[in-house]
């Protein structure tokens, strides 16, 4: 991936709070929102849900996701050229206790810290989405295909 | 559903040009961006998708796909009371010549003009999706599920 790609990419993960979160539920493909943090050393995504939420028992059910981050409409000349990423992966929840359950609480609360209150929900829970490809496209005439390593080499760099 | 959340929910659908379209790509979720129209007559929504996407072809081996349309970030006091609606419904392409192809390309093109000269590719074609069932996030603590035929009369009075 050229390093202009690279950085586009990295830039538009940093800029959204929130993903489309495509999972699988009752083998139909169902979609909704979820704000988002990236783990450090590569690790992948984290989003925080309810166990209540029909998502969270697709993931749970099924642990195949894609995710999708889009820039912001105004952000380029046309709706077509918009900035954005479609990433499939696979989605596990964290156990309370684990020691990389921490980490991901750290990285998410710094993104949002307005969700502390809700880690005090014991219906919420954090999961780990893995990347295992994506397709990116940056603008016309200019999407690609991104392999996990180079997914994983951009998601390290995200601060 | 009351009627200031069928007027939120058209509002929603009205404000916002792009969806996070949702397939079933070899068995798993897959997610991608699609501008949308809304047909007249409660007929559903209308995507305009090339036939090399990923998209289409899932459309095309498996007509079950999820739509979420998210209001700006911005809009509401926090991410997690940001509005948005999750459908999910059945698609299928529209044939050239089918009469009803006219009323979803005049629609489309209404909402955006640029894609005029799309239409003259060969590789492009419209594919309607008919919602089946529908979740309305309107905000903190109102969620709900919105029928088939709430969500019908909804969309037909968007304008």
């Amino acid at each position: 991936m050229q390093l202009a790609q690279a950085a586009a990419l990295r830039a538009l993960i940093e800029s959204q709070p929130i993903a489309a979160l495509a999972t699988l539920h009752r083998g139909k493909p169902a979609v909704s929102m979820v704000p988002y943090a990236v783990l450090p050393a590569d690790a992948g995504f984290v989003v925080h849900v309810s166990r209540l939420a029909t998502h969270t028992a697709d993931m749970l059910a099924s642990p195949d996701v894609a995710l999708l981050i889009v820039a912001s409409p105004g952000s380029a000349p046309s709706l077509r050229e918009l900035p954005r990423v479609s990433i499939q992966g696979q989605a596990h929840p964290l156990q309370p206790a684990a020691p990389e359950t921490a980490v991901a609480r750290e990285r998410y609360l710094a993104r949002f810290p307005d969700s502390a209150e809700i880690f005090g929900f014991a219906d919420f829970s954090l999961f780990v989405i893995t990347p295992r490809s994506a397709r990116f496209v940056g603008g016309f005439a200019n999407a690609r295909a991104v392999q996990a390593d180079e997914l994983r080499a951009i998601l390290s760099r995200v601060s």
